[in-house]
């Protein structure tokens, strides 16, 4: 098939959706397929990918980690979760300490499980700021806070981040987000995140109601975020006004459906919480198959398959007749 | 990594969803890996997958198909969508007359678009009987009709499929479901259906809200069901009784959420139309993080990537040094 027969056949013009979708797919729709990265590989089991610039700093440790041409192999010397969480630890700890890597400049103390598939029993933890040196597969909770206002119709409530994060500084993003980190629940994170970012009492959040899961793979000079985020969507009455009590939120603003669409689309938003986003839109009708051509294409990559990914990965090594790690 | 390992880390207990789940993709899960279906062709792009069963009947019309290791090809001499479908109509309605395959027997001269992906021009129709023949993409429109319940809390309706139906007769069903055929846009279908199938007035679908979409393979006796179905939701007045028009239903039943969950996983249910109906359980909060652990699995299993299906089988062959067909 040559490129001008494709042309001649295909009406694939991204609307201006699916080219966000792309990008915050970066790697799901173009690193994968260049096959750069190592599999990162904790106790015969597939648990993330590592690039060639992080490869390079861990076979500099080569009493934790064993560099192999396809994969990247903990010690398979550390027998349990406590064992294979310190040594890491060690290692992350004096590459901060060596300014190796942007991301570790947002070491946070605080810790995120690591596994190939949400049910699986965790392997380790590693510091929240690390786990995309890893490709290890992050998981969060997003609380889409609403209004049915009378006169402007739907309208959703956006933060804009304080210009002192580490990530994404003053960019626009949802009302709440925060990441699921070790020992808490989703119910208790968006409970948790609900108060400390945006005031939202138990009495409000007795709306809350789960709405599902996005999925996406990013990439950015920092590294690869694999990312799972479990929606909940909150219809507030329309005199209520979220205050932030952690000093991580700049200001919060009520917006329309459609400037929220605007809101997406420009610079100024996070790139990697516009899936929920535009899950909430699709999902309350207001991005559908009429305005949307490629719209069964928009949903698929708000979900794209990462709970399969490693066990995939982990067959194609087989497949392929290479040796694996063990 | 051997299984005793494996199960030494992972908790992948299924869930009743989880197996439903698996079962309504059980071509993308299972048949799929095994490569025994050849790329379906048309000029020069993938379209479909071919059992082996119906590449030997295909084999004897070499006017019309190109029988080769890894590809059926639709003869490239056929120079258009007219003489593409009307060579491929003659070819099937011999095929029907011989009673090769059950699948030709449900014969319904409506016909289903062939593309590759949604927005794609197509390339040629076929019957929708004999789709699954050759794994072409289906698209379909669901309608979850609710009733917030005073007393009941969240009903849902279902239907009973008529006895008489060629395929699934007498299971239980959505609300309203049918396929995009020819002509009709998935608005204008929805529209269609709701008032052949259930009686729906205009007045009352001016509450239809369009919700997304849900996609999977599955894989039958009869053929490949590769399927994207258009998922609305329309709350329905509490005495309102959908009433059948074109005696395709045998019964509606307007159920609690919880009975809905019994209904899909009984046997009773028609397999392909549980992942709309699990869709909507998770949209409205009745499958939760809280009581499916593996709930973001189940709903990557609600919205597998078959928009880039084929573009990507259509990689491998080339990536497996395979000779393609032009």
């Amino acid at each position: 098939m040559n490129d001008s027969t494709a042309h001649a056949h295909h009406r694939r013009t991204m609307s201006k959706f699916l080219k966000l979708a792309h990008k915050f797919n970066s790697f799901y729709l173009n690193g994968l397929q260049k096959k750069e990265c190592r599999a990162f590989i904790v106790d015969g089991i597939q648990v993330g990918l590592v690039r060639a610039t992080v490869t390079i700093e861990l076979s500099r440790y080569p009493n934790v980690f064993i560099v192999n041409p396809n994969s990247v192999t903990l010690n398979p010397a550390f027998r349990d979760y406590d064992e294979r969480s310190a040594n890491i630890e060690s290692v992350l700890k004096e590459m901060k300490e060596k300014k190796l890597f942007i991301t570790l400049k947002g070491w946070r103390d605080e810790c995120y499980e690591v596994r190939t598939m949400f049910a699986d029993q965790p392997l380790l933890k590693m510091d929240r700021s690390a786990t995309c040196l890893f490709g290890i597969c992050n998981y969060g909770v997003d609380i889409n806070g609403y209004v049915n206002h009378p006169q402007k119709g739907l309208c959703i409530w956006l933060q804009q981040r304080s210009l002192t994060k580490q990530t994404w500084p003053g960019k626009w993003d949802n009302m709440v987000a925060g990441g699921l980190s070790v020992g808490n629940s989703v119910i208790h994170t968006a409970y948790k995140e609900g108060e400390e970012e945006a005031s939202l009492t138990p009495d409000l959040m007795k709306n809350l109601q789960s709405a599902g899961t996005v999925s996406f793979f990013y990439e950015s000079e920092r590294g690869l975020f694999p990312d799972t985020e479990f929606v909940f969507d909150l219809e507030l009455p329309p005199d209520f006004v979220p205050r932030n009590q952690d000093n991580e939120v700049e200001k919060f603003e009520l917006v329309t459906a459609s400037e929220t669409v605007n809101r997406i689309l420009s610079p100024d938003f996070k790139t990697t919480s516009c899936p929920v986003i535009i899950d909430f839109l699709i999902r309350h009708g207001i991005i559908n198959p009429e305005n949307e051509p490629r719209f069964p294409e928009l949903v698929e990559l708000l979900h794209v398959p990462l709970q399969s990914l490693y066990k995939k990965c982990d067959n194609l090594l087989t497949e392929n007749g290479l040796s694996k790690a063990e």
